[in-house]
């Protein structure tokens, strides 16, 4: 079972019109995947679901996470890394079996000029304590307003031959 | 006007007892500090207070961040890195009058072996781009639950110098 | 073919002994690995085999990293990073052939407290920009000195434990 | 004092070029600064110089650092990092009086996308190590072929602009 996350919860987000970007990408090729916003998450997780507390709201969530064996993370530069949901989404999970031992495909984006590059680096040594196996194929994609149509498609053909390649990679991995 | 952050939210945390520890150590060198804990972080500030929404409940923790030149912060090790919260807290702050150009002293501790170095490196990227002078001396400690007697106060020779050596410089800073 | 990488050219360095000993350890359950110590690079390689160029006393070294497919780095901390001779090295191997999609496993170790997390976390990210698939358990061994007896054997028991199981996941990699 | 680092050896490099713009924007401010290019180190300077050795080739180089209290270093991306070359430099320098509580600008370049984000960030890890004060303001610039003039120096708006705002800052840390 494969899950994207769409790493923020910001309202009409880049990141979650890519994250559906690459979930039809992967249906294209055969395969389906879920999807979870950071935006789906309770809105007082923070306290309600950290330090081995569980709430009915968030149940559902660690579920599809438990039964997950892949999972490819869109995560936006928010102050030079991953947004902080993403990092605390993660400190809520059960620990160490929401991670340990599945796979990890990273892809980053930003409005501004590096793709988080540095953020995705951050979140690749966290998934290393995790114990994930990373796809050694990142995806970085700066600009990602001047490189996403009105639909919420990648259009420039670059920037979709890499995304291609990172699918296939990740679907065979 | 310093303010030392107490990074985690987790109840009764060795964090908060670190920071409360270093603010002691500043009073006793004749500097009053500010002390905020993630923990009085409203428990929706996800929701409430982030892409320039302000809740009133965060709006006086706004103020004390604004009205801070420098910052402490302790940071303890979770899941290989910072918690979730702390960066999700940056990312809900206004950018960038909260920390552009301001200070920063980094303090990591793991109740295992490493002090999260690895967390506090992660941080540290975050401070650059946050545009913040960091103090070169970061401090580690590791298996902070043999280093902390019941009243919260570190007693291990060779610590409690390193500490003191820090607080000196930051003071200074 | 695996190849052990003893990251250094520190004469008599606990990282060739430590190097060594994963390598009796892998022969013990029965596989033969390389062993490659950066003591072995020709002291002018940063001239004669950066950029393009290839010198005779190279070769034979481009080829054994050529035909490896597995490699398993032993790193010491160097001034708060891997060592500088490691990354030239890396730098003057054939790009992309010599690590593009073969596998990697990390080991840090310092004399001081940390056991290099830092500089393996870095090392992580070279490995990712030359798609190397890096085998999520890392090993990191602080205070080496104290970890090996005069043969270079490890025997404190978790830290055997560690590195038992990390060479068991690396060989069925 | 100030020293800028050309951190690569490679003969004719885009780094050496836009090391001698920073300085000559410098003359233009009225401050003059060393350039030490990588290229200029003994081409044995790993056997001869490390692990307390010093050579008389070197000896001059080790003086010129000693002296410096502010350096700024140009690091092209080599294999998603530093050059090997540069941290071997560190390497080899005395410690820690070469850079202990000294000054430190970073300026990253590469050919292509993300103008050494990633190898800038774990060389800033290195400075803190070092016990160097960092200027938060780092510049990243991607596709220096195209950024450059046939005299080597920056003509995009945008980039002079940006690099002119480091050096002010530089020179007045």
């Amino acid at each position: 079972m494969i899950t994207i996350i769409a790493s923020t919860n910001r309202p009409a987000s880049s990141t979650l019109k890519l994250a559906k970007y690459y979930q039809k990408q992967m249906l294209n090729k055969g395969t389906e995947a879920n999807l979870l916003s950071m935006a789906e998450l309770p809105a007082d997780f923070i306290q309600t679901d950290m330090f081995g507390s569980r709430s009915a709201a968030f149940e559902p969530i660690q579920q599809l996470i438990t039964g997950t064996q892949k999972f490819l993370f869109v995560i936006p530069e928010y102050n030079g890394s991953f947004p902080g949901i993403l990092k605390a989404f993660i400190d809520a999970c059960t620990f160490p079996d929401s991670f340990y031992d599945k796979k990890a495909a990273l892809v980053g984006l930003s409005s501004g000029t590096y793709g988080n590059v540095r953020g995705v680096e951050h979140f690749a040594g966290i998934c290393s304590y995790l114990h994930m196996h990373v796809l050694p194929l990142r995806i970085h994609i700066p600009g990602i307003r001047k490189e996403m149509n009105a639909d919420g498609d990648l259009f420039e053909e670059k920037t979709v031959k890499f995304v291609d390649e990172q699918v296939d990679k990740f679907l065979k991995f």
